[in-house]
């Protein structure tokens, strides 16, 4: 099946081109000309349009909680107790369509890959589902709703707390994340089936939850099957503290020495990082995924992003807990971020941004054939408008995202079928299905 | 002239109140009444409705260089060239049609009195106009065009750089800023003639532009008058260096040896200040002015935003260079920079983050009856969706600004009169002349 759409301004492969015409054959870019008159049956997209962008980082439950948890106190950990609770009134039910108009609203703000950090797998008291994946089946039911394409990192969850003294046993809330160790996990990780737009990948959730052993165990049989492989690293001073307490290695270096870092890994945050924690993750060819308005809202603090960059290391971008779903707002907030840490500007032009919203994304999910507009691509294309209030007086550049929002995004095509048209859903009524799910899972 | 409202939400004084009824008297409310229904003529809002933000720090025309600058490289040092380079184009009519958008575009986005730190006076070699306030008169028309409430704050800038051996003169693009001397600038300005919703306030550059003598006589002479006194308050590192280097004494304290520091002081950015500096600002009743969006944009660093407000100082908030128009994204950020700053969560509850964009905002720029709902208060009302794909699920309550935008503001009312409908301004297609005013001004 062959589509062909004619754009106003494209951002083909590393230029913005005017007159821009794309063939679309089986979903994928068979030919680009810019330049060129538009055909009478082309698709016509106004505004500049950009390859689709990649949330490397989600957990779409946590989108319940924007706005209550926001506005509170203390640290991350007062936080996190705020997050498991929400998280007890998941089911396989309400998680699905939690998920399903989280990943809609995704969708919406030009999202055409989500990397789903899932790790609510069982029952409240622990005990697992009667089928043991009915929660990863709600997720991935959700993403093929949304029209989504998804990498589920299921996740591993061993632990409740590490301290000097080892591990502690998972606790309360946190029973419901816990596989009986990483042979079990695999087990039951076997059993996902997929189909359509999604594919597998593998995350150890931290070095708090998953021991050395473990780590090694699942990294490498993830690395192995050639899986994205995901983990939350240095999020925390605390985090850092306890693994040198108990293991005298940062988690960087625990997570080397367990052969969890690889090409195919993707640190989540990264934020408090030694110079040889860098080192260490610049050799492996790791991705770092950073997720910074989850950062700003967690208190965790601002990230070595330009450091990690100059090591050589690909950058990629989350919306982590979606207090916002804005990739344009993550994209800046890397480089805006990095000023208020530095006072330097301009440590990350456009382009490269933008490269760690589409590209850099893409391929730390398993997606190498996505997230760049070039023939052999899959189509994905979101087109941005330049005529709207924020973006009026822009030049047709990428330099746009620096004013540009998720509610600047009008039209989405994922594999060339198109899922967002004038900025709604073709499908789902995005406000209505958030404001019944989230009122599910937050009620009492 | 008697007007009535009937809100699904709104903030009364200090509480969220549901089904509240507002009757509008000379564009003052006369009456209050929560939990009623609503009567047939009664305008109906929707959502949550809120007083009206006060942006106190905006420069105008640097709407223009939204996306160019932000995405540049090098020191705020740097961007200030850049800045120069767009003020060069400007002429009493272009200066109107950009501020007529640029005002407008912050209507839209809820905001109901803006305060224009103006310095732009003369034509670009220094000359004076015919009418010497030219520029001034087209901001206020440009304000009174766009419906909103406008302090116009008449800048005194005098000198063009400050180092150890003193003040040097203004230079290339500085010209068309600069009045011969605090007299001149008292002469020019008390030719400024006002009317409807427009006041008059002065403003001292910077310690860099206006010596210790002049800030003593501006300062004195706007205090005297009752008018705001607005002045740039150690926005960079390098400010503060010169200032002791030929003071001896930091900007904060110069300023207090000057008495240009009172209640109707605002110090604008106040980044890089000692705790003596919070001390001086404390004393003296002084508002501080906080831009986060600009502050991060040109790299100027996290302002003791705590400390301040731990010390009895009130905080204010400006969009100032307008990379963004968003006051939910400037309160929220003045929280969630703090955030990444100290680690810590919730120095500034909702309310608090409300009253810096409301109440202490209006104060600021002399307008102490608008604000707040509240009986004889100024009828200044938004009304906020709760119902779009960022606000659906948040609680009908002030913690929604941690989740709402600017595009979520659908009608506004400034003294009882609707400006906005469904978003959009009443009388100005305000993307259309964004895109024509910034084309005018940033072509060569």
């Amino acid at each position: 099946m062959t589509k062909t759409f004619w754009c106003d301004h494209a951002l083909v492969a590393d230029e913005v081109e005017a007159r821009v015409r794309l063939t679309v054959k089986d979903g994928c870019f068979s030919s680009i000309e810019s330049g060129v008159d538009a055909e009478p049956h082309d698709e016509k997209l106004r505004g500049l349009v950009l390859p689709g962008f990649a949330n490397a980082h989600s957990h779409a439950f946590h989108r319940a909680l924007r706005s209550r948890t926001q506005a509170g106190s203390g640290s991350f950990w007062t936080w996190r107790e705020q997050m498991y609770r929400a998280a007890t009134n998941l089911d396989p039910d309400s998680y699905h369509r939690l998920a399903r108009a989280t990943f809609a609203e995704m969708v919406c703000a030009g999202v055409t890959t989500v990397g789903e950090f899932h790790y609510v797998h069982h029952q409240a008291d622990g005990t697992a589902y009667r089928d043991p994946n009915a929660m990863a089946e709600a997720v991935l039911a959700a993403a093929a709703d949304a029209r989504i394409r998804i990498t589920l990192l299921d996740t591993v969850y061993l632990h409740g707390s590490l301290s000097a003294s080892g591990h502690g046993p998972v606790d309360g809330f946190q029973r419901r994340f816990a596989d009986a160790d990483a042979d079990a996990w695999i087990d039951r990780v076997d059993q996902v089936a997929i189909e359509g737009s999604a594919r597998l990948g593998a995350a150890l959730h931290s070095v708090r939850a998953v021991d050395r052993d473990s780590a090694a165990r699942v990294g490498t049989w993830a690395i192995d099957r050639g899986w994205p492989l995901h983990v939350h690293l240095s999020e925390q001073v605390a985090e850092n503290d306890q693994c040198l307490a108990h293991h005298g290695l940062t988690p960087t270096a625990l997570l080397g020495e367990a052969g969890a870092l690889s090409a195919s890994t993707t640190a989540i945050h990264a934020t408090h990082l030694s110079g040889a924690d860098i080192a260490i993750l610049a050799d492996s060819g790791a991705t770092v995924a950073l997720c910074p308005t989850t950062e700003r809202d967690l208190a965790d603090g601002i990230g070595p992003a330009t450091l990690l960059s100059r090591a050589g290391v690909a950058l990629a971008l989350g919306s982590d807990s979606h207090a916002v779903i804005d990739m344009f707002e993550e994209a800046r907030a890397l480089e805006l971020d990095e000023r208020l840490r530095s006072g330097v500007r301009g440590s990350f032009p456009a382009s490269e941004l933008l490269t760690a919203a589409a590209e850099a994304g893409h391929r730390s999910l398993g997606w190498t054939d996505v997230g760049r507009i070039s023939v052999g691509a899959r189509a994905d294309l979101i087109a941005v408008r330049l005529d709207s209030v924020r973006t009026a007086g822009s030049p047709a550049d990428r330099v746009v995202l620096f004013a540009a929002g998720a509610e600047d995004v009008t039209d989405v095509f994922i594999d060339g079928a198109r899922v967002v048209r004038g900025g709604t859903h073709v499908t789902i009524d995005v406000p209505a299905e958030l404001g019944s799910s989230i009122q599910e899972v937050m009620s009492p």
